[in-house]
């Protein structure tokens, strides 16, 4: 059983496409891969549009879960069709394929020490859909087993990076690096202050479970992704305070 | 072939989380289930989100279309991270997981006699997000054949149910359980009553198809998931009687 | 491993149906085919409700990635329940199974002659859900290798277009056949005319990447649809010149 994921900001119809390209290409061969299922997961195809970093924190939660020899084809790309190269990162056993515009880092680094390849063959591709193009049919190379030396040379990739909470002498600051569908809000805090917290003058009730708040009480939690999330059981987060990715908060000391 | 359906109110990425823990666990042994496919079936994801009945719902309305052995791991669970149980529930040769809030017994109860099992293993859940840390390796553990009962004791489960419409003296008052995408609204009515129908002063054609309706004519019609459904020919019944999931309606004899 | 790929207007939880009704055919008989792995390739089940057009669109866009052997699903049928026949259509080595509205039309010719069968058999469906009760099954024939002549006699499909550019005194006259998540307007065009061209007096900039225009410019590109498409790089040509499915536009010479 092969695993192939997939993450994207294309929405419906063009994803089916890439899996058509790889299923081409492994049917093709006639051989053992025709014969072998291959396992797609779909992480998302949801990312806001261009929205690299939405696309990196997805990617960067989810990988963790997936066994070795899992390829992750990830396509959040506004430089398509630019000179930014294409990539095949491996680390920690798992496969990654995407633009070289720090997409990948976050999760690739989550799993060990990143060794990065520039996709060197360009398959004679459209200028606009590399997804389909270009990373499809790599990673169905990859998923016959091919290596990531013979796909390109070693390069040394972009990186992007979700910043770092600040001490300051009023709290701590942080980062609002995703917003779920419930309206919670995740922060690049890997751990909850030791201190009580206010933000934006209403106190965060620490607690282990989204349950442990009364109804609208907010909350602040250790969160599944790995990250200290602002939450309100039964509520939005996002709403309630009026934030969204990107801004800075004051984790006030009281 | 192993089938694994899942439904959740999770939107995007957590349900490839729970996928890659079920994967993980599966390739892990390296013995037949890492040979044998898994056919992943994303029954929905975008329940709204808590919403306990219309995630019963849509698992009630699916589940007899699967053959026998199947296992649907469903989480649609406002009590994440409080006391509530989690369940492994067979019926009719189908297994079932997920939270013991009610969400699971409909579909069950209509493939049979639901025999329904505590999980008594923790795995070391995240307090946030048992679908990914609990329901999804009990599942591995049912795909690699361990039976509900080596998962836990058995329990009764918590249930909800749909209400009974009831036969007033102007005609039969029921309860919209559903409102899929085109606009239907899916009544807790099985039969469609004998007498001429008006809703809200609106004579309702009794038709079988939603065709049989001239354009925007309103319809009764026994619908395809089992229940009466109000349907309007090329629109939207929600919206033309500005009704919701909920409403209480009087189906009046005319 | 057997390839069917799904595309409906379902939404969520139909599709799910669909692939129930398939799969517990293919298990039921018990042999080759309940070893043998089916994937299944979600295409789109977003198309807006009853919108024939952009679900054509969808599949023609789609097809010609998908190796031979693959068994295609297409349904959005506002002819549901009425006489309109359901099809089989065979093309290049593809099978297509929905309803004879048109849908399934432009995608088999663009893979080759297409040769179509009406199904003959009614399989004790509802009334409104063809594409559980008729289509899903009959793909399942088709899947344990059942020709599409044993499905039905010979029929002439109905067909639909996506007309035709025209070309005027000032220039070229297209329609705007699909709008995609990005807001780009894909033309009924093949080839990007030769003059220079201006849309409500805006110039297009000739493209061949998203990325080349500068942020908001307008683009006209030959996009990876194999249509020339208007493009804003980082913006929405949909929005910018308030354009939408169905828009007869003018490319004017400058």
């Amino acid at each position: 059983m092969k695993i192939i994921t997939l993450l994207t900001d294309f929405g419906s119809f063009y994803p089916a496409q890439m899996k058509g390209v790889i299923l081409s290409r492994l049917m093709e061969g006639g051989g053992a891969m025709a014969k072998e299922a291959v396992t797609f997961v779909d992480i998302a195809h949801d990312i806001p549009p261009q929205d690299v970093r939405a696309g990196a924190f997805a990617l960067l939660s989810s990988v963790r879960f997936f066994p070795a020899g899992t390829i992750h084809i990830a396509v959040v790309d506004p430089g398509v069709g630019t000179s930014r190269a294409g990539l095949v990162v491996e680390s920690g056993g798992q496969l990654f394929v995407g633009p070289d515009n720090g997409l990948l880092l976050p999760a690739a680094k989550a799993l060990g020490v990143p060794r990065a390849h520039r996709i060197a063959c360009g398959f004679g591709a459209s200028s606009t859909f590399h997804g389909r193009d270009i990373f499809a049919p790599v990673a169905a190379l990859l998923a016959e087993g091919q290596s990531p030396a013979s796909i390109g040379p070693r390069m040394r990739p972009k990186e992007i990076a979700f910043g770092k909470p600040k001490k300051t002498e009023s709290g701590v600051e942080a980062t609002i690096i995703y917003v779920d569908r419930f309206g919670n809000l995740i922060l690049n805090l890997r751990k909850i202050p030791a201190f009580d917290i206010r933000l934006k003058g209403i106190k965060l009730k620490k607690a282990r479970t989204y349950a442990e708040g009364r109804r609208i009480e907010p909350l602040i939690i250790s969160g599944s992704h790995g990250f200290a999330e602002i939450a309100v059981n039964q509520g939005s987060a996002a709403e309630a305070f009026r934030l969204k990715v990107g801004d800075r908060i004051l984790l006030e000391e009281i």
